[in-house]
């Protein structure tokens, strides 16, 4: 672990800012990129989908059911039937096929249209889209964009959500902001200060970066700089140790990467070994994906003493519930900003990494 | 009665379909197309109109007050001001006239402006728009477009509302959809499948049609294919027999007309008399159309125990609302489609008789 | 005192209908013309923001803050951190600086970003604008125009705020219009028939007015016409007589005044002595200004016996408040109307007056 000077992360901001201007002009406003659809996107999870039912739900304002037949694989289609558009959703669960409400048009697993009640077999219209589907550790992903590319686009690894050392979290909130607002939020550590009510007073010290086409990996060290250490986060990590100038150095380091279009953070202990697991990917809603629904999975290492985990983990909760809130909160009210400007990001951003985040964003995203 | 074989139906629709194609291209979007004026639109039940009261009602986003004088005929104005445009709905009825509730400017029943109280009559400034009003068997009637065709057109006979025989429940939903999504909904029965959870499942069986400039009527039979007769249907139409078969033939025959721009629904026993008869008109709310306001009349015939259908009046209303709310989600189900479609029509339709419909509204509508 | 016959008012109005014309085609619409921010606004009550602490508020959509030091004068800066665009009123004040609850980039009282926790002192990036800010009264101005013509302009005088022989009571309330039909609403007397079930039938009787570049000034007296006197006013003004043709002069005179940007009420015993002077002023709210947030100081002279104010002050408060509600509605109504017409006016005004007022808004506005 190298502790680097303060005034290291200050010179390159400095060369950054002289190389790059402080506003970015010219570009497409991050704000209006999209969501780029070839890629496995988590759309549900495993629990909400019972047996025999159909269940709605979106990608960037396309309506898409998710069906799972009494017997066999989940499948998603278009959610809208090619007869009167209304959603299949609403429809009946029929073998390995979904049949409309309203007049009974029938669709199977790749959304041909099997049956009309009221016309012969030979002259069966068209039927809706099928998307890509598979479901992995309780997680139900669709492929929303070019169907070819599905079957060599791999699942994204979840975090440690399959290994048994951890506990895992499952958290699935909507938030009123483009995605590019959550991933600049949570790779940006100097945001501590948000936090400073729920955390205390933290400071980050950014460690370095890696970068690559498409992705960007951000470590960083913290110090306590006031306020007490909160329970939740003691259980977790053990006490720090409190210096006599008030700071006090916090030992774990924390590593952030986005890989397009996903996003995890790692804390790791001093000895190098992985502590917390976090997996995030954030679903664009909307036609102008001016909402996001993130899906998140967040692992905690199970510690010696293994019903300890169990015992701290409402605390634990609640305690990364709250920072949440404040994180969409803050994240809201960017996207607010964003709209009452005539759509328009003024945002100046003097830190390398989230200038670094949004060229990724960027060259990714559609 | 005629009961053609259910391949007949099909050839039909084949023969349709061959020279119409599915998709009707190259035409003006029917849930644009505007309910035309110049007809009689029931626009509020009498009842809703005190003495010496002011009513605000509207036809496509123009809003009109009804002035029911302490003595005299009901009147129709359109509901602003001359002076400032706020309604006179909110005004004070006087005499034959109405007296805005700002500065008191006053309006007779031809929308003239018969006094402004601190201005001499000399100079009296222009009124307002007066709409031609009728009242009949309690609906208050308005003509909202050409005035000069108003005395030549006649108000639509109302079903069976003003014959003793039979007892008329009136009822008038909001529905946020086009009109013309309210005509296919009861024109195609073969959306029964929509209401298998109240009436049981029933198949339709389409007996033929008759189609006219400005009108087309359907005749369609049924048997029940699942499921019991609900009680309600048993107690207005008799208990139906059961086959071994599972199908129970139900003897009844229903038509369907819609007759620009009203439409009925009749149920004649199997000795031809008329059991039920159903008389609606839409009205266009909102300036683009896209809600309705529906008048119904919904005439049931006494049976010879007349005391019967009193008792069983409360059953069969909320039988009937309970179908109605089905439909009015399907619909509105719609109406949102076309709009999250960006005001595009995607609907296939392959039925020859949602397709003629297609053709009355466009052609009788504006 | 003038008592101007009936007659005059309406050979002027006659007069400057020929002149003007009824409708006055070809200018701007009145409701586009966006209040002139050259000059002091009120914007928030003195109470409202605690020592150490930032207060959120709007001038025509553009966001402020205010902030009040532990120690020190109260300033004002543009509600938006230079950095990520969120309100620097969710932030912390610190000494003679706000600092931004997101990632801490901290504002002085001239709107200067003097420290960015995690960036070097000498390369700190551009900070926010100030509002020239003053206090008076327990009302805090700004001035949102041009700052070089802040110091130049005077405050407004405040009605009889200071003066102990006077009690006040401020009001605050939001009106879903324009501000120019607060204006019209106020100064336009006719509309006394709105009133009529508060105030009792009451017929104005316009004494002549007086006009400038940028103000306008009307006296009206009141007769009775009809209903009793309320109590509140009674007990404010005394008993008035009646007389036996049920008209019952009031001997008071009003006098209104819309001197650009302010208004002011003042209502005059026969003798000449002021009895109630009312100040207020309309902040426009929201880009278009399609709202308003009103700032009243309604100034009542104590009676000579002292404690009575205070005993009907409840009554009185009451009384003003639902006349307030009923001009609420009002001009509610007639911005929904402008809203419903495409955003036209249609207003047909005949009283000079307030075409008179129009040409001072219109000219004085921008």
């Amino acid at each position: 672990m190298t502790h680097l000077e303060e005034n290291d992360f200050k010179e390159d901001i400095i060369t950054s800012d002289s190389e790059n201007g402080i506003l970015q002009g010219g570009e497409k406003d991050l704000r209006t990129v999209k969501a780029n659809p070839n890629y496995w996107y988590p759309i549900a999870w495993s629990y909400e989908i019972d047996r025999g039912k159909a269940h709605a739900v979106e990608f960037a304002g396309e309506p898409i059911v998710l069906v799972r037949p009494e017997n066999g694989e989940i499948f998603a289609l278009e959610d809208r039937c090619s007869h009167r558009q209304v959603p299949l959703s609403k429809g009946v669960v029929e073998g390995q096929a979904v049949r409309c409400c309203y007049h009974g048009w029938t669709f199977d697993t790749t959304g041909k249209c099997v049956d009309v009640p009221y016309l012969g077999k030979g002259k069966l219209p068209n039927g809706v889209c099928a998307y890509p589907c598979q479901e992995q550790n309780g997680v139900v992903f669709i492929f929303p964009g070019d169907k070819t590319k599905a079957a060599t686009t791999p699942l994204p690894k979840l975090a440690e959500t399959a290994n048994p050392d951890y506990k895992t979290r499952k958290f699935n909130p909507r938030v009123n902001c483009h995605y590019t607002f959550m991933h600049e939020n949570l790779i940006d550590m100097n945001h501590q200060f948000l936090h400073r009510n729920i955390m205390g007073r933290i400071k980050a010290r950014f460690l370095g970066k890696q970068t690559g086409d498409n992705f960007i990996e951000v470590k960083y060290s913290f110090a306590r700089v006031g306020n007490k250490q909160p329970l939740a986060e003691a259980l977790i990590f053990g006490k720090h140790h409190q210096y006599e100038d008030g700071q006090q150095p916090i030992d774990e380091i924390v590593t952030i990467r986005t890989e397009y279009p996903y996003q995890t953070l790692r804390v790791t202990s001093k000895d190098g070994t992985d502590m917390i697991s976090l997996w995030v990917c954030y679903l664009p809603q909307g036609k102008n994906q001016e909402k996001t629904k993130a899906f998140g999975l967040l692992s905690v290492k199970r510690p010696k003493t293994p019903f300890l985990i169990d015992a701290i983990w409402p605390v634990f909760g609640l305690f990364t519930y709250k920072i949440f809130l404040e994180d969409k909160d803050i994240v809201e009210l960017e996207q607010k900003a964003w709209i009452d400007q005539g759509k328009k990001d003024w945002n100046v951003e003097v830190f390398p990494v989230v200038r670094d985040l949004r060229t990724v964003l960027r060259n990714n995203g559609v």
